[in-house]
């Protein structure tokens, strides 16, 4: 099983290759980054060729994404709407399911508890993929924080299935 | 001179294409919807193909959008962003520059003052366009106003050169 974890945004895209197991392995985890002087359109393309590579490469069962209910304002909601656009569209196409989870369920299944802060986060996120450092830039942290979630939700409802 | 005005939604996405000359000419209008129970990813990709299909047939030299500042709230951005993504990516896809024009630049353009109400503009792109009824639905009536702001405004830009 692996799972791509996705942070969308238009300047940087974060993502994250976890391939299940004991114990979880990052494959990959990087930042997709787009030249700001380009206009909008430009960059959403060299998202989407980025992002299709991605998929092609890695072959991910799954797509975790931040379900995002709350931006910093409706400007930003756009930006970012525009680029998790672009990834929803790409699993559209190939029918890869997206699973969406809201930052307090990541931060509850990676962090141990709903407010943990993203250093706490990254830390466990370190920790779980059994990494030599903090997982960097943040974008790709979250990302790769994203893909664990999918894991640790998946062995939670194992574990429920056998009590 | 050809150009398709969007009025991009995820629920229903209004186009609008006309062609320059005097009069200017509507050749089509209408809305791509998409099935309310496919989740977001399939919806997406009924949007890309329909849209994809308007570009191909029509060729359009310039797309329209709505520059969007504000939302109802960021949910609806998000949402708005998503479609507008595809939008977006079609258009940096095949090269065909994409303008954007606010509200009030629209209701200038089209109503003849900035604060003109929704019938008003629409009478106005029904008289402008020489159409028998007035543009429906209200999605594909502001596509059009959108693809006949961009003629008024280059009308203008004429007129300033030779004064």
């Amino acid at each position: 099983m692996r799972v791509l974890g996705v942070d969308p945004g238009m300047a940087l895209l974060g993502y994250g290759v976890v391939e299940g197991g004991e114990p979880l392995r990052a494959l990959s985890f990087g930042v997709v980054s787009t030249p700001a002087h380009l206009p909008v359109e430009r960059r959403l393309v060299v998202l989407h060729d980025e992002l299709a590579q991605l998929l092609e490469h890695w072959q991910p069962d799954v797509v975790a994404l931040e379900q995002l209910f709350f931006a910093r304002n409706v400007t930003t909601a756009l930006a970012v709407g525009q680029a998790r656009g672009i990834v929803l569209l790409l699993c559209g196409q190939r029918t890869i399911p997206v699973v969406e989870y809201t930052p307090a369920q990541v931060k509850q299944a990676v962090g141990g508890y709903g407010r943990a802060r993203k250093r706490e986060m990254q830390e466990m996120v370190r920790l779980l993929l059994r990494l030599p450092v903090l997982p960097q830039p943040d974008d790709a942290a979250d990302a790769l924080a994203l893909a664990v979630c999918y894991f640790q939700y998946s062995r939670a409802a194992q574990l429920e299935r056998f009590t």
